[in-house]
């Protein structure tokens, strides 16, 4: 059986350090593709085109909706986000562990359409207060933006059970530690797909 | 949140390499408790009372069954085999990682109690055949023992997708850091049974 390639839905209110937690174990895991999503919310300060997001206008975004570009998208804020299919294919059949940043409706669509090779974390900060206080420090949304992203984290932080783990970070490095266990771990996943392939072969060398 | 304790059920065929892996990963995995079975089985050559299972009489076991000591017991081969209770509350509740080395019907029973925080693996060899040659190998059974070794693993390997995870030994060292990640990541489970006590402490601290 040649390396299962898998897919890592990382959710989780903005401030709870996913960035960070993907940046620090990006070295660790071989063969990984990170899914950039495509948006039409405007590009902040030091965002970079292609690497943090592809940016599009309402027009290209509707237009790649109707031709069924996207393997799931979701309208927040008044803005637009989606992950296209394509990428994620090409790096699936190359063996590749593909991690999703996206909210619990992503969440939900990728696990209606490729759940059976898709491990899902919910990352988040130990409380509340420590969310509020991590995002007025970073110091890069308007107050009401803030107050969007806590709303959004109470509504989210209520529909955790529909993930597969949970990583609460506190610490940075341990938080990374154990992200990179359930990552690794998201290749041996029962590939039910491939199952009986795997069977027939295993017995056919007797 | 205090450390979770997790369940870890490792399934596969005799000769398929559990033990090894088990000791392999022993080390590095702190908290972690060895759950002991209690057989009716002949001791084998080598083997320690306490160490590789508990040996009772057949009287003794069916006086526990009834006592419902078990959290799971099975009849194979005309031996019983079972998992006593007590140890394994104590063990979770100090947070360690319990490991079980059972099989399919062993890993249903304890499913069906624990599910909520059993992860499961099949370990396996990677062809029937090298399990063949690995059991004639070992030469510590009988050739009828073998012969009903390798007729439980063709039946047992037609269940795997009951399990999280699949292992396929093929190099120690490698399936021990497979295995390893597994056991890591175990302890993250979403704790279905903690959740709501989490959520609330989360947003209490606002």
């Amino acid at each position: 059986m040649s390396k299962n390639g898998a897919i890592l839905v990382l959710s989780g209110p903005s401030g709870a350090g996913k960035s960070s937690l993907i940046k620090k174990i990006e070295d660790h895991i071989g063969a990984f593709y990170f899914s950039i999503s495509t948006t039409t919310r405007p590009i902040r300060e030091g965002e970079i085109e292609g690497v943090h997001y592809h940016f599009v206008d309402q027009k290209e975004f509707k237009q790649d909706i109707e031709d069924e570009h996207f393997l799931e998208y979701a309208l927040v804020h008044g803005n637009y986000y989606g992950t296209s299919i394509k990428p994620v294919k090409e790096a699936l059949k190359e063996g590749k562990i593909v991690i999703f940043d996206i909210d619990v409706q992503g969440h939900d669509a990728v696990q209606n359409r490729l759940g059976d090779i898709t491990t899902s974390v919910f990352i988040t900060t130990p409380t509340l207060k420590e969310l509020k206080h991590r995002l007025n420090a970073r110091g890069t949304d308007a107050k009401e933006v803030i107050e969007g992203r806590i709303e959004m984290a109470t509504r989210e932080v209520q529909r955790i059970t529909e993930y597969d783990y949970l990583v609460i970070n506190d610490d940075l490095d341990c938080a990374a530690e154990q992200l990179k266990s359930i990552a690794q771990a998201s290749r041996l996943k029962m590939p039910s797909m491939k199952i009986s392939e795997f069977i027939h072969e295993w017995e056919e060398n007797s």
